[in-house]
């Protein structure tokens, strides 16, 4: 049988994304909403390693909701990867009474939790806090909205001066192994090429495009990369091979960078990381474990955590298309 | 059997909302992708009575689809309620060689371009656009997600001066039918309290709920009123009841009105935009006729412009359950 | 002989304003480079009333520089106004061993701050923060320029609707009795005409300009007015007067209200507010009293308060007169 | 005696800055409210050589004030700087009957513009639109107050992340020659290190400074760094450099690139846009020619263009000071 859950824990874990505020929030009003403690651990795997927390309570998380970043802060951890740094780990949460965790980060996040919660009848629960949607079991991650539009945004600014000097820009986004940043900002930036892990074009496609784009009258054109494309040249190799190529181009690059991470996350995130974590608290309550709560067509689920890391999403490949017939 | 389409007109009717333009912008390069030809008609159906349009090629909408509106203007025509207004309409839309409409608009759009088409025998293809989300047959209508991230953005800066004065704000929203967007946004701007036209809490509740807000160290605290919430007081007279009743609180109202309408549209807005309008436009060349293309479960599907009108999606009455236990 | 300032005090009062973070980091931040103790009153001048105040070091401010509202809080005491409760207030400022305050707020902090420094031989030191700009000894005021892009922010996507639907707009900004947030957001937004308190260009002349605009091809308008214009009419009774006599208009109404005080500071206002509150700490330590600092000529300046409290600033006539020129 | 002006050509050269449409604009509304014709040449210099130009009224010229970029286009042009390309512009300006040039740009346009005016005796008076603040002769350009918000915006999301997970950031910003970016844009970011053309550190105190900063309890720090820093490390050595001296530090580098070109103007570019573009108009109608017009101490005024060449504006050193009180 299983003990009643009287203290709960969270923390967020890995690279940080806008709307795990909101996620803590939800956490904490969850627990306090259904009566039980709400300790939160500072710096993920480590705080719990250190002992590390604080208590919180429902007026703690007041007015976070908005704000990007996480209070409770994130690290990797390399010692939470040794058995050791677990046990540490077990010692601390036990000491503290905690009866379950409620991690909140990507995949590296969840297999170190399901190691944990195996060698220490801990029960854990998986909340997907990431920008790069690049998660099995949950059509959007908490943060990858909010980091489209920081693209769409900056992409915008880009266009302007673009448009105004009749350039071709190349504008790397986030996402080493997964092209959901790209694909998905691209449409909405209007990008006349999207680069991606998923599909190699080949360098004589880019530049027949970009070819095609100049003789059917565009003036300035932008070509959205994502870090980890896979044409094997890096974004500022690819905007010199572009040069070389087709010199009447004035090819710029701009890498977008950690801007993707932060700012205020947007309704969508605010309102996913709140549907999430109450599901969370509300299946931790229920006894259950080793589960990532996700979203799939607009309704939350639960889904075992070996599972979710047995498989990464697919990129919809018909946004491609997409891609191509609205750069005609 | 269907005559082949050669030339497709698109115009957008009703209240305008962001992603208009990524809408047209999506419709005219499809076209040129697929090679048929394009005219917009100009504020909506009074365009089509009045013959007023513009031909329209894969360039004419560079550089729209960050923009706010519609560059094809909207309006409401009542001339369109007429027969002879339609007659006028179809004897333009045939002059002009016009062999298919893609209407972007929401319900008084829809059921005037059904009418349309069972008189004169022209395709119509609507796609939904409007930001209340009252469209049944898709989970999400293009302008919605934009207008949820102008009013978390307004009422975060109302929470700022809320909290720096312990005051009570209640905030008017737009959703005369329908409470999506109060629902979404009181849940991701953390309101206190949402009243919606599908629910009445009553006075009691409301009352109840703010004094035990107060009473559990909340200083400041937001409403958040739909239009056409069924307390049955306008915003200002709700605001006036609890100021009376709860004398403590220093209750003062804002009413969003017509920005929520307006904004450059986010990345989700763009991306359904183009996804139902390269749809929409592929349909049409396929001789389909009388339906409304929508979102559900993230992909993109038809149904019939009938079926559409005859029903009217429900809100998600696990979020009114969520907002409560994360007020808490 | 001024004695030695140890510690110094620091409150936000009035009506909150965007960049009051900005400059309470500025105060503790200053107070810490020069050793000197900073202690934080809370609500204005009734956390000097109740003793509630907390201590301040550089670290406590740390994050807070992009945040709209005011950590210490805000708020307008009556009590302040009688003398007892200035009493209360110096009684709590000596135990306490606070050897100046730093006055954060609009001319009625400054009135209430002048009769304490009078009545209790406490220096205080005025910085001007409000969003109204209406302020004599200064430029600007620590607020309005946040307040200025947040209304053409507003403006702006009104602006998107009313020309998809060829409308007039009415706009009400924020300044009962000065015309700066009209005047220049009216220019910025390209309103066609723009109602202050300070000249009052009656109906007629309203009614003339609208008919001109239309006469010259404009298809939609937008009219920026002040709270307090002297038309003598509310903004609802104006957009039903001219609907009446220019019926071929289709005029609405939003009223702006408390959005215009919130959000994050621009970086015109986090440097003013920096740059004005590391000379008012180094006036206190300097010895000097009762007086306001001020940013003239791009120069911070001091001026007596007294002073300050005498004279009002004057609009820009001349800005007037560009706006005429502009909606040509 | 000079001739009357009746027709007044326009054009934006060099880099683009946010405002500039907001001041084409103004030139044209001020052409029709006065009653000459206004024509706009494309690609800056380069239009002119080309006589590639359109007419525009003051209809042509609506919603564009709140559009980042240029509808004239920008470019440096190579050509220009030869004899005979002057001699095909003035060819076309006489062909064109433009009997005056408003030249909006930076100081490469300036000196273009005034060789041209000595040669051909066509008047040309100078606004000040650049992004980098570097115009001798107004203490503002068109374009900056939009830079440093963008750059502000951009330095927010990176804390968010910076403070989640206690990193060092290097984020570099536009400034070849000039630091006003870079010291206002960090004071208003609360950078902890500002690097700058105009003042060379040295290694050593950089790294005193943040191993300072971590002493005193600071978790995370930001260093922004000017394109043309002179401490002789590009922003990427200079991250290197600091790893391998402060190796606690997780030091990361963003170059924030062209966004810093685009995006919607501030009120504050607007307005100076709309001011200065107004006066430039009428400086040309009353004859005046080889002039810049400025903004100084909140007036308009106007300067020899020879004068605006011979000298740089200089930093205010002070806020060098004020940006080491504040990251105590």
């Amino acid at each position: 049988m299983t003990k009643r859950i009287k203290r709960i824990g969270v923390m967020t874990s890995g690279g940080d994304s806008p709307g795990m505020n909101a996620a803590i929030r939800a956490v904490v009003r969850a627990c306090a909403y259904y009566r039980v403690e709400c300790v939160g651990f500072m710096m993920g795997f480590q705080g719990m390693i250190d002992g590390d927390y604080i208590e919180l309570n429902a007026r703690s998380v007041r007015n976070i909701i908005n704000l990007g970043g996480t209070v409770l802060k994130s690290a990797r951890s390399k010692e939470f990867r040794t058995k050791e740094g677990r046990e540490k780990a077990a010692a601390h949460l036990k000491e503290a009474n905690v009866d379950a965790m409620i991690l909140i980060g990507g995949d590296g996040t969840f297999r170190g939790g399901q190691l944990f919660s195996a060698e220490h009848d801990i029960p854990v629960i998986g909340v997907p806090g990431t920008i790069d949607n690049d998660i099995f079991g949950t059509h959007y991650t908490i943060g990858y909205d909010t980091a489209l539009n920081t693209v769409i945004d900056a992409v915008d600014k880009i266009r302007d001066t673009a448009s105004s000097h009749n350039r071709l820009f190349f504008v790397e986004v986030m996402g080493r192994d997964a092209g959901f940043i790209a694909l998905n900002s691209g449409i909405g930036a209007g990008a006349e090429e999207i680069l991606i892990p998923e599909e190699d074009l080949g360098l004589d496609r880019l530049l027949n495009s970009l070819e095609r784009s100049r003789r059917s009258g565009k003036t300035s054109s932008i070509v959205i990369v994502s870090e980890g494309d896979k044409i094997g040249k890096n974004v500022f190799e690819l905007a010199a091979y572009v040069k070389e190529n087709l010199p009447y181009y004035d090819a710029k690059v701009t890498v977008l960078g950690h801007i993707q991470r932060g700012g205020s996350p947007t309704c969508f995130d605010r309102v996913l990381a709140s549907r999430l974590c109450v599901k969370a608290v509300e299946l931790a309550l229920d006894g259950q474990r080793d589960i990532m709560v996700g979203m799939m067509n607009n309704e939350v689920q639960a889904i075992e955590l070996e599972k979710a890391l047995k498989s990464k999403p697919t990129i919809n490949k018909d946004l491609l298309r997409i891609s191509d017939i609205l750069s005609v």
